[in-house]
């Protein structure tokens, strides 16, 4: 069983006012040193085979159409160590 | 400048109903050989200096008291490349 990670982050031109926040909340929260944070989502999908060019391929269909919006976000895929 | 990617899953031992919803409405879709699906949150932090051991103790500790919940979630530090 393989577990292939997709990253989900909205496109860098795309504001993001769910960072925004978290980076205007650390300074009064103690926390120094941060220009910037994104936040994006994470999805751990496990395959019932290996990630072979067709399960992966699958896998990318399904980040395009399922978990990210192409029209605001970026995703990338990466088979799990 | 560094990035600190912070990724936040839930706990294994703690039910993730997105991941859930989206697991079962694979087959409906078209999807086959997918058994479970996980999501969880994934941060960018960038620093304005470099990714120290000083600053990535800080990002931890941004991690542990903000971007993650320690009772219901685990998170993991990486710099990015």
């Amino acid at each position: 069983m393989a577990r292939v990670i997709v990253d989900v982050m909205l496109k860098p031109e795309i504001l993001d006012p769910q960072g925004q926040a978290i980076a205007r909340a650390l300074p009064r929260l103690g926390f120094a040193g941060v220009s910037a944070v994104r936040q994006g989502k994470r999805f751990e999908v496990d395959l019932e085979g290996p990630a072979d060019d067709a399960a992966l391929a699958e896998v990318r269909k399904m980040a395009e159409t399922l978990l990210a919006n192409p029209v605001i976000e970026d995703f990338t895929l990466r088979v799990a160590e």
